[in-house]
């Protein structure tokens, strides 16, 4: 009953930086049966990270060896350092019924619903542009040139909204954490192409 | 916040009778803020029930005089009564910000589709058809024929859920009511045509 769809869902929760998506995604994972996609990557372990929970963390030879392969549903440069998001794991989560929640910048995104577009893709926003800037802001000793390049960046990532299925605005994180919570519910009781699904379930209990 | 569009939504609630739409109704304008449509109709109030609240009662020469004019979502004969969803109202609330909870037979779902494919159609069916029977029959002296015919009628307008959006399946009635709930807030949450209205909202807190 709780499972209308016999298989799980993949919801990509994306935005741009200090919208809040990670705290989200924290509060998510506590309350919902969701699990969360981790990302492998060339990166050294920082100090309290596990292997497995935080990354999977591989050297530069395995990780060109899984692109090789094909086994990243997306992947990218960030400095020195390579990231990407294994396919194999999210798909056998999806199969056994998980749906699973994936982190991941707009420019991943995009390349997620290229190749996975039944995917159901959130866009998190925060709750206004001087919101924005305060949290930008706050977090150091950053100077203006990097905030206004920041703010900047962030005004050309929301143009990126339309590309997506929802749009949460991250104003209070418990309402913000709630309609994520209802995207999740109301996405299982879909009419898609599964209908077939729901009727069998039906008949099932006859 | 609460709000994302400026507009309220339609929320056509239907299925078969026996699957519970009434009693989830019922629960979820306790729950939440949602105007339920009230219909017109030309048969005689019952004890109890309140001209304005449970229907519209107005009579015949009336309710052809609204048919003329085009005042109906939609309208049907049911035996010797009319019944229709006045236009006008459900309008105004919806131009007002408030989302309307429509309560209607698949029939009568199907016409209201055809003018309003902007609604949000949800189909509720009973958890299981042995469940179904047990309703059907546990309503009183009903004989084994009827009892039949009124299942075979359910099967066949279960065929009408691919016209829907979503479908709820009524095992519990508070989960029933919970998704349902979600597909409310979830709605709001959705990046539709009115995106400008969502990046509007953001920059106007600036």
């Amino acid at each position: 009953m709780e499972e209308i769809s016999s298989k799980g869902k993949l919801f990509v929760i994306s935005g741009p930086s200090g919208a809040g998506k990670g705290t989200i995604i924290k509060e998510l994972i506590k309350q919902i049966d969701v699990e969360l996609s981790v990302s492998a990557t060339t990166r050294k372990p920082r100090p309290g990270e596990i292997h497995g929970k935080s990354y999977y963390f591989v050297g530069m030879d395995k990780f060109r060896e899984m692109i090789r392969r094909g086994e990243f549903l997306e992947y990218a440069k960030v400095y020195e350092n390579f990231y990407g998001t294994p396919k194999t794991k999210v798909l056998e989560k999806l199969d056994e019924g998980h749906d699973v929640i994936l982190e991941i910048d707009i420019q991943g995104a995009m390349k997620v619903k290229k190749v996975f577009p039944k995917g159901v893709f959130i866009f998190i926003l925060p709750p206004s542009m001087a919101e924005l800037r305060r949290r930008i802001t706050g977090r150091g000793s950053e100077t203006k040139e990097v905030i206004d390049l920041r703010m900047s960046k962030t005004l050309g990532e929301i143009a990126y909204v339309d590309q997506y299925d929802y749009c949460v605005i991250n104003g209070q994180i418990q309402e913000a954490v709630n309609r994520v919570k209802a995207i999740v519910i109301a996405e299982h009781s879909k009419v898609s192409s599964d209908i077939q699904g729901i009727l069998d379930e039906f008949e099932e209990e006859k």
